[in-house]
């Protein structure tokens, strides 16, 4: 049981690894391979909620539309706990790069991610990246650091 | 099995209605009493994370300071998960009152929180809470409804 657990999240830190690698290639195909299709996102752009594999894809393909080759993806802090067939992360994401009007970006994320293993593979079913706000001002608070 | 599960996804739904109750009352101690000492919390205001239950108590004091009584707390399209130990929940929640200064405010975040179970008592050990942001001309959305 606990050998088991150890394994799962020896898996789940593969997938994140792996999802990593893909989102520094822009390669969509591998950052879709990873999300349930009926996930349910809640990304740091609009709207409120993305439902289903789908429609996530959009601002993923955006994002690597919108930056030079390759993007700067870092993940720091990671948290992950595995059950038999369920399992959560979360972790700080750094994704900088240099966008193709040549503005230099450089954002910190904070990422929640839950998972389900379903015939032996575990998938992402539902996400939360964000950045915090200013209720005050009504900003988004896009240059914070950990 | 299964029958463990429904009566554990039962389990967080009653944490989760008694959290509501206790937001809504401005109940300090039944708010925290739902996390885990060593919560690892994402919130919707700066900082990137608050370390532990205690850091965490200080935004929500503020939260509880700023309104009048009481505070309108809604749960939406609510969705939990729970195996044997681990559990994960998401939904959208409507918090809207009157501040002290007579400004009303009217909010929905998005909210991902992560459970684990320890001596027949769940508590949340991992929760990310936000609103989106417009990265192009830096604003929080703060007006988003489902």
């Amino acid at each position: 049981m606990e050998e088991d657990r150890t394994k799962n999240e020896a898996a789940i830190r593969e997938l994140i690894d792996n999802y990593a690698k893909a989102v520094r290639a822009k390669d969509i195909d591998g950052v879709m391979s990873v999300y349930d299709p009926e996930i349910v996102a809640f990304d740091v752009v609009p709207p409120l909620q993305y439902l289903g594999a789908e429609a996530f894809r959009k601002p993923w393909q955006e994002v690597f539309d919108r930056y030079q080759s390759p993007i700067h993806y870092e993940v720091r802090d990671l948290s992950t706990i595995a059950g038999d067939d369920l399992a959560f992360s979360h972790s700080l994401n750094r994704i900088s790069g240099t966008m193709k009007n040549g503005q230099k970006t450089d954002l910190w994320l904070r990422s929640t991610a839950c998972y389900v293993k379903t015939n032996g593979k575990w998938r992402i079913v539902h996400l939360q990246v964000s950045v915090p706000a200013d209720l005050g001002n009504g900003k988004a608070l896009l240059d914070l650091k950990p």
